[in-house]
């Protein structure tokens, strides 16, 4: 193991591998490894599918692999230090906003976790100066937000790079690549695979970003929009298909499209999305509509041996809890990957 | 500049003790202090008070107390850089919250902040997928929850070690392992010693907790429960009692009881559980009780020199601030004692 | 033990200035800068204006200036590692709360992030006790309080350093210090100009303790108040002036006024403060008044080419975002200038 920089500590381009520990009983091991960072993502917004190409979406996935592994025997990745983040929500989310806090925190660096609604914020500021005061404080921002235009007016006032966390029914572009790593190491490739869209298409903004960069990134050999017409995929996100790709649609999770699935991909049903829709039948639907798309142990008995179930979470009851112990479940390992996906993004964005 | 040490940094084993600071003015003292971790709490969950044995006690208090007096000599200690804590507290709190999270960033921990109301887990998420979703992001949880039952939910859905942060009426560990850090600090040892406690010692899950400690690892001389029935000891506490000890019990804080105490521990009396009590009268006592347990400076004349006052805090009017100057007062500095006891314990599950 | 470092690093007096990184992309330079803290600050509690004087208020200002230089060029000030700040906010703020936390965590502390609604202070318990309860946990507070006898209160119970991060329509100290260093860094002097305070001075806190700084420690030219009678600065305010300064007052802002100011200092106003004043006709008055106190771009076309608009934010209408553009609109850099006056602030308090 080399240590070379350690000479040059006193010069001043000292830049030095540190290796220490506090104790003889808990060492910290400090990277001597060299991750690579996504330069293309240097001092950038991640705010949209269409922003990464396939040599980015590997070497994401590359560096979130290392990390992970490098994690998980007991490394310690400092490399933020210094770096503050400001998760900004307007929305519900704990999944997004943990798994961003926790990949900062990891890296060593700092959060400030503000909260929404004791904060002047109610005193009617305008987003762009709320965006303006929180960089001012902030080495970047994770923005979640209930309308889709927040996220440009947001990146338009940031002097410093600003996280798409969801932007309404817009795009959940970190969603879509922590997907991307799922699929690549659980089933060791993304091309060739036949990939099933499940539930609300319409207004879940993670199978929004996860179709875009599948299609435009990768040779999927079909892609099955299982969905009732009223919470169909919009036709804004096929059009944004920048490639051919065979698309199948159907109603209803049968025993003949389980069997050929390789990510049953599924996403949660809202009644409330069904009442404002403008089909007037469609409230009456949703009954049905569940009773269609339901995944359980017993979906899975028709499925491939090697395929996997995948859910942004939170569910409701579209995914029963007995597919749970299933190993082709891979909900809760797509959440893991989550951390170390944002964790090489965030080193990435930071990278000089 | 000194830079000698650098030389001998490029050690294979390097496990280097730093010392650094950043400025000739703020001086950062690493620790070169060794600190050994209990090593029955490595990788462990904390539960109940009857997973600790007398070593195990002894150890922690060890710990805690030479952690205390290394920090408050200035020292830092950069054990869990890297590490990650999640507080789920589902009950309100902002002692035990608010000293896990100090001793968690005072080992060099990060601490996710999670607002449970503005989270996902208001869309109706089990109890155990929110586990498995903050367990993906972080390496330890502090649990607080409204219903006993929770912790059990949680430790099974978890990967990582859960920190009971008081369940329900059940149990309180930490805060009982605090307890007896305060006793023996303050009075010497904790054997031999004449213990009252004072207050609701039905629903105070810390009594239970500090009580099964005391009895079961310690000698103490007496056990004085000071509670109208309504609100007694329960049963299956005292059937976990696995050493015959003295019990006394008493419906008020008489001048007899009070001389022959050595730690005299009250809680707070909740007016709302005496009416959801069986006793149908339980209610109208309520305003007797409290003036019959209720410790004031009057009530200190009578005691020994040498004896503390104890209260897990916060308090209402059942401990007066007339007793607040009085050197026997330890509550406050029991207070203290739970960050380092918290400290010693958080250091040694991460122990490797 | 594997010790061998520790031979050469263990000199009673190595404070050894590191620089690191961890990885050959990512460059962490840890502060070889020596950073000197304002002595008058150490150990203590930052209450008011009084409290500082002319030499405080320059060396806080050439160690904010210096630590801005410092950290914009990518340096890491690791000084408060293993301190821990707990912020107590009873009232709305996000500039103030965010760039308290900002400072902390780009000095390498750590924050508690209590959330006053859902901790124990909603059951009841006193100010003292809060207070004696944070900061068994933490290092140093800062206090947001609606109530200006709260700050007292605090920094009697508290052992450790108060900030205080406005106490009713007392005062914000630290506001005024970044309000001074704004002016400085932006104009080159504070001496000799002509300053105007705009909007309600009888409850913005803010121009209390700015206004004191001001003439009690600089020389400045004149001091405009600019407010209609019912929200007119305060007469305790004037009596804590030490020194002789000339004061104009004004009702609204004319060309004449604007064409000499040096500083155009605007707050909110607020229809509640009008409503609750002496004065009957003051609702009434209330939107006469925010025509008269408006600035918008056709109000700078007679200021002067080298002034600055400054204001504490967070606006509503009485400063148009017309002005945004301006070269001299500075209540952006403001914020930004409040990050650096803070961790000059909360170095000097932690120096040994």
């Amino acid at each position: 193991m080399q240590t070379k920089p350690l000479a040059h500590f006193s010069n001043k381009l000292n830049y030095l591998f540190a290796r220490y520990d506090v104790s003889s009983f808990i060492f910290i091991r400090m990277s001597q490894h060299t991750f690579r960072p996504v330069a293309s993502l240097r001092g950038k917004s991640v705010e949209k599918a269409a922003q990464f190409n396939r040599t980015d979406i590997d070497d994401l996935c590359n560096l979130a692999t290392e990390m992970k592994s490098f994690v998980e025997s007991g490394g310690v990745i400092d490399a933020l230090r210094g770096k503050v983040m400001t998760p900004l929500f307007f929305e519900n989310s704990s999944r997004t906003y943990s798994s961003f806090c926790g990949a900062m925190l990891k890296l060593g660096g700092g959060v400030v976790s503000l909260n929404l609604e004791t904060s002047s914020i109610a005193k009617g500021e305008t987003l762009s100066d709320t965006i303006r005061t929180m960089t001012s404080y902030s080495d970047v921002l994770v923005l979640r937000h209930p309308q889709q235009e927040a996220l440009e007016t947001a990146v338009k006032a940031s002097p410093v790079p600003v996280m798409n966390g969801g932007n309404g029914t817009g795009e959940h572009p970190t969603q879509g690549l922590l997907d991307i790593l799922t699929i690549r190491t659980e089933l060791g490739t993304v091309d060739g695979l036949v990939v099933a869209l499940v539930g609300d298409l319409k207004n879940g903004r993670t199978v929004h970003s996860l179709s875009k960069l599948l299609v435009n990134n990768f040779d999927i050999a079909e892609l099955i929009l299982v969905a009732p017409d009223v919470v169909q995929m919009p036709q804004e996100v096929l059009d944004a298909f920048q490639k051919p790709v065979k698309i199948t649609r159907a109603a209803a999770l049968s025993e003949d499209l389980v069997r050929r699935v390789d990510v049953l991909y599924t996403t949660r049903l809202q009644k409330e999305r069904f009442s404002s829709a403008e089909d007037a039948n469609a409230l009456a639907l949703f009954d049905t509509v569940k009773a269609d798309l339901r995944i359980n142990a017993d979906t899975l008995k028709w499925a491939k041996e090697k395929m996997i179930v995948m859910h942004p979470l939170p569910r409701v009851d579209e995914l029963c809890t007995s597919v749970d112990d299933d190993p082709r479940a891979a909900y809760f390992r797509q959440m893991r990957f989550g951390l170390f996906m944002r964790m090489a993004i965030l080193f990435s964005v930071f990278s000089a």
